[in-house]
């Protein structure tokens, strides 16, 4: 079976769902949907592109919906809105509101008869798994969750906000000392300040008060007040040779014991780009979503729902014969 | 709803899995079921032992036996003969022979409206799903898996078996070189030789020849013959005191790319005991087959099929809201 894939939104999520959709070989890519005029997408693979306000008429070409729009403002509203015509999958990641958009997105699936995974990536999604199984299975420890190296876009345009910043990339670093601690099964109590640090690189406007800058950054209430802070002052070509990608990552560990017995899980991403991941992610479970609708399995899904053997091309039985 | 649990066979296996059931808020331990004489094993936490001869009598007692025999000759045997009368969960780890072991499971389950989980452990269960996630979500990659640092009871037994060898150990140790190369996404091809070093820890009858027993050791065909292995005569106390455990652990690594970009998936595990943890994993699991069993969801089920909340204690509700 072929499984026919709709991707909305056209930003760098959407070029990497474009991209994991045509490597894989049991999809194709009817199309892309933007908000924008469609003519004046122009996607790398040439797919047709289409208004999203167009989407309904594709409701039976299209097997399963890839939604790449942001979690602030757009998915609260889509997701609903596209799991009442198609499956869909999102990548949801504003935490403290996933309950309530689970709530929207179940009630207009179940009524659909449609099957819509939400908050899908690697975190939440891998990281989220990993954080279930591993607590599952150690109830007795402590899991910990470290992110980075890699690009945090949110505070990279706080910092970019600031009155004589022309650019800037911020780097979320977690602490080594941390890290060690909590694989030497210390289970440490660790505060914001000792799990992460933060690093700027800053091109600054011709003139800038550069220290007013710094001070502005470092005392930032909720993005950077809180950590420790390094602020680093770089010209626009270096800006453009060694900071123009969206690396990322992060690191779950558990900690836990059977009686006097430690034990350490740990899963771990390294990432040369962000977005790319988290589509091929989307993409995967494109696939369990699909195969999920065939099998009566409807309504809102998270990471949690779904059995690994939906996502993968492999049959059940080549997976059991060459992978477990 | 309180589990009731059963768990076949008293070795170390089953002795971690009667910590992990204790250990479980949600789970109460009927009884173990041995083939020894029922009066002759003395359980740690004084639950009751039966033979395994009379365990079709606790058929309505019983919600999920973990099954904690052997896979050579115990579990081809039992999980089929026992998936007629409960839910099961055992750690059949002949990977060779699973798809037979599946199917004899699998008809037998159905047949009895039971659910059977099947290879359920580390490797394989967590780190075939691993494999699984990983594999679906960058097809353009390669996996690979190290085992260690940690004891092989079958190394450590065909040493044993050396005339003039009292005693002995065996440690499987991944390559670090082989390692690095994986993690710095050169993709490389890797022997047998490559991926692991074999490190033995000897204890040697009076005046036997020592050189006969390490050329032995070294060139026994298919436990040693591929690897690199050193050879340690130590004292019967050095043994006793640095080498009676038996931790072990690995790494599961995924190499990939989206286009030019790499993206590294790394899973590990570093366990002070190895049945401990492997056991740990059955009794989460043991929980699953409950609730799938309870849904209607009956016949042999692998890790690949289990759906991440049916491990966990948690609700959805809490899962999502917690550590989605």
């Amino acid at each position: 079976m072929t499984i026919k894939v709709g991707i909305a939104g056209y930003g760098n999520l959407g070029k990497g769902a474009e991209k994991a959709v045509c490597a894989a070989n049991d999809m194709t890519l009817t199309g892309i949907f933007t908000r924008r005029n469609p003519e004046s997408v122009h996607p790398v693979s040439q797919v047709p592109v289409y208004s999203l306000d167009d989407a309904e008429k594709f409701k039976d070409e299209i097997d399963v919906m890839i939604l790449c729009g942001g979690s602030a403002t757009d998915l609260p509203e889509q997701t609903p809105a596209l799991a009442a015509l198609f499956n869909v999958v999102d990548s949801f990641d504003t935490h403290a509101r996933i309950p309530e958009h689970f709530a929207a997105v179940d009630a207009a699936a179940k009524k659909a008869g449609t099957t819509a995974a939400i908050s899908i990536g690697w975190d939440p999604g891998l990281f989220s798994l990993i954080r279930v199984l591993a607590g599952s299975i150690l109830p007795d420890g402590e899991t910990y969750t470290f992110w980075g190296k890699g690009v945090s876009q949110g505070h990279s345009d706080a910092v970019r906000r600031i009155e004589g910043v022309k650019d800037a990339k911020q780097y979320t670093v977690p602490s080594q000392a941390a890290m060690d601690a909590v694989r030497n099964n210390e289970r440490p109590e660790l505060s914001t300040r000792q799990k992460h640090t933060r690093e700027c690189f800053v091109v600054a406007e011709e003139g800038a008060d550069l220290e007013r800058i710094e001070n502005e950054i470092k005392t930032m209430p909720n993005y950077f007040d809180e950590y420790d802070t390094t602020v680093t002052f770089i010209t626009e070509e270096e800006m453009a040779a060694s900071h123009s990608g969206l690396p990322h990552g992060g690191f779950v560990l558990r900690s836990g014991k059977t009686g006097d017995k430690n034990h350490l899980i740990e899963f771990s991403l390294k990432l040369d780009s962000n977005p790319e991941f988290t589509a091929s992610v989307l993409t995967a479970v494109a696939r369990a979503v699909a195969r999920m609708n065939k099998e009566g399995l409807t309504g809102a899904k998270t990471i949690f729902d779904i059995p690994a053997s939906y996502l993968s091309e492999k049959s059940p039985e080549e997976l059991r014969a060459h992978l477990l």
